[in-house]
């Protein structure tokens, strides 16, 4: 931690008069505010498959209240067998999702050759939890003026973390909101896919002036907790959610944490009723 | 998971059938109920060190409507050169402070051999941590017919966990509340103490019907971390919290984690007015 | 790590001037030397069963060049409704089959009042990983006069682990070998038991005159990466093994981890042949 | 492991029946031979800084009997304010050196955009550990057809890693090589900068026919631990080594992990002499 100024300067508080304090930076995705009065949610599902369902779960998010509309048209997987998202056509699907519900778009790009294609379509670039250390990939997104979502790798510490939005930040960009997606332990995948680790989010906070948002549905890997960890996030000072969403029909068969639309409503009604601004001043003084 | 039935068959909703669905069972200590309507708060200081000491955070704890008091007379600590606890004069101690408030005592045991002695003096026992594996132990405090405080090792597992609570289940005590209180992972001690771990508590509670309490305290190390550690484990289905707290006088001086009587102020209160049930039924069905 | 000379003084070259330079204080077992000239082997069958299983396996540790039998009495399991071993009659067995043969025995205690019990019957007693940091039976194990095997916490720190070794040092009893049996980490479970941490081994050596051996069986769960980690560990430094050995009739229904006879001779020769003794001066001078 | 067959059936022994048993596939890197009949030492700088510099350390590496040199022009670093190696001047240093010695020359490539560039200049293709989930970097380092060092990701499971050395193979090149290089987990840090994974050695040999070779540099972070943790990973079965060297006159001030040619010397020679093929017919048959 004492080695943060001369990896971070331009990202911490402590380098940075202007935000001193708590005061944190409001990174605008269009109508989307990050960092500002209220948490902003973030929902969609995993995988664009195609306009359909696209459009009906962009609807949904939009009906429950949410600020944007997430979805993947380039998907990172562990095997080169597994389905990889639809790529340029997902990309057409989310554009007009979100011109049919106003949603500003979050969507991943991991091909540093892909980002200019990506930013066309996209609201905000989302870097993967694989791809949090590909620093030429951060430093091209950091050129596509556009804000930019960066995902927590699962083996980063907060150094890590605050060292890789530098690489964006260096390009003149410092519209980043930082996203914790759990991380690996022990118990990952024993009662959850990884270990969702909140305590970072005061530590982030009290540290640098970048709104900091979870995903609690691939920290959990499981549908039930969605709701309970969003609810947890939120309490903890989390500027916001990132959630994936099904519709109703594919449920079951598709991944076993997206969840149906009602939960979704009562998370976003929650995020704007209880939200309860953090202290940020001495935390994480020391560990 | 697919053993549990086997190791932990006292404690699994699915061997028994009088807890199927999401009933909890309510473990009672005096006047504190856990697994009832509303989470319980304990609160206290870290080591008992004198009577006046005890007694000013004792009334502090009860005038900020906690439930129970903790404080420790015999003190886990890495070093044998470090601070061990005062003792049988600890339990002489909080036995008054508990009379004098009115608040029931729960207090660690970490020697099989003094079990019967601080079962004399606490109201609820606690197993550490470092102890959750110490088979003789967990007898020994199934035997002596007092609730049970049972804390996650550093490195358990929820199999893990719920077999050591099985121990103390053997012995014919169901009065066991677990409590999740941080685990080490890569990121101990970067920003925080240890990593809290808050989706076992719905894999906990989908699983086995005892209740489930966190410690804000020592899962984060950070006394500005333990207020929104402890709203966060409400939401995420906590049955409970566990806080250390100082007096005015020597915070600072005193562990990094103590918070003052203000702060436990709020959190009883949040405790109070924001719980929300949460929906186990499908919980953890898999991670 | 500069916290080590106040957690264990009694066990440091630093503060231990006899020491200085790559010393190690040699712990003798009857015939048995650890940190002397060669590496030791300790082997045996996991629990106790019967005598003639127990004979039979002292008859192959025997014949294989072993230094010392091991077997567990009294076996710390997850569940109480596991086979928690025979107790003091597995004690009698251990006792005449180290008659028989003449090898002295190493088996765990678990429960400070059976201390007294098992050093009658024991040449070396084990303090398993679950019982790391029970202090109370630190504290009577190293009143027992015995030598004692200290094996690490699954989530042990290096500091922590000294910290458990100086209780027992602290009742006049530097008599103490550490024995790394792998840690808890991601991987556990994957393809192994758990990790085995073989960094540790040079990084205690150059700090501590206390000998450190490795626990191939436990670390890694796999009968057959027992006989590789055996040589790792040794080329890494250890100053012997402690490795589980099966009858040829019961491999398969038994543990994973055991081996057969014939491996362990040829353990038993590589210990004796290669082992390069590590310079230490400069190890681990930070991390 | 049960998804395996699914995530990597090209690189499996199971779905390639040509490598059922133990056969390992050797991959020829001009004059080096990975998983061949004996292992294979690659060292060098930890980055190209000079050509004075590359060369005194690569005849070094060529006098000390090793097969192949290492060193990097682009580096990978936490911080962008971190020196990022010397790009495209670097390349044509190595290439110089690698002509004055007839050592083959293994780099990193970290960018899409590169890949050609450096395919030009290097024998073989590194695929850092903060990359390994980079797919699109994996499938252009396939296309390039030259044979590629996978570094383990410091969080990835066997099943992840084997899923990235799976995209490469699917470009038609199956000259990979695994490189081990450390975990992050909880004692990383305290004593050694990972945790330095052996059991995965067997566990990958059983299951792929890919060499996988062990840094014993990255993986300990101290260079009085690279000489044991090399003896230590052929041992267990690795078919090689990767290792940064240091010339003799910035040693100290260069990094922490660098060894000296003597040391080196030893290391090779250990390589030659004492390696023993394991056998891996039923390792890691399961966990």
């Amino acid at each position: 931690m004492e080695d943060l100024p001369r990896i971070a300067p331009l990202l911490l508080r402590q380098t940075n008069p202007e935000y001193r304090g708590d005061r944190t930076r409001a990174v605008q995705v269009r109508g989307a505010c990050f960092g500002g009065e209220r948490p902003t949610v973030i929902a969609g599902p995993c995988a664009v498959e195609s306009y359909e369902q696209t459009l009906t779960v962009a609807r949904a998010v939009q009906k429950a209240g949410a600020d944007a509309l997430r979805g993947g048209a380039y998907k990172p997987r562990t095997s080169p067998h597994d389905f990889q998202g639809i790529g340029l056509e997902g990309l057409h699907i989310l554009r007009a999702a979100s011109d049919e519900t106003g949603l500003p778009v979050v969507t991943e790009v991991m091909d540093t050759r892909l980002v200019e294609q990506v930013a066309e379509f996209a609201d905000m670039l989302q870097v993967g939890s694989r791809n949090m250390q590909n620093y030429p990939l951060l430093a091209e997104v950091g050129r596509a003026h556009k804000p930019v979502l960066l995902k927590r790798g699962m083996a980063a510490g907060l150094c890590e973390w605050l060292g890789s939005a530098e690489y964006i930040a260096q390009q003149g960009n410092l519209n980043i909101v930082l996203c914790e997606r759990g991380i690996k332990a022990f118990p990952s995948g024993e009662y959850s896919r990884y270990v969702l680790d909140l305590n970072v989010i005061p530590a982030l906070r009290s540290l640098s002036f970048l709104p900091v948002i979870v995903d609690p549905s691939h920290s959990t890997g499981v549908a039930s907790m969605v709701e309970p960890a969003s609810r947890a996030a939120l309490e903890f000072g989390s500027h916001g959610l990132i959630i994936e969403v099904a519709e109703e029909a594919e449920r079951g068969c598709d991944a076993a944490q997206a969840i149906d639309a009602q939960t979704l409503l009562r998370i976003v009604k929650f995020a704007r009723a209880h939200w309860t601004p953090v202290e940020v001043h001495e935390a994480a003084a020391r560990a």
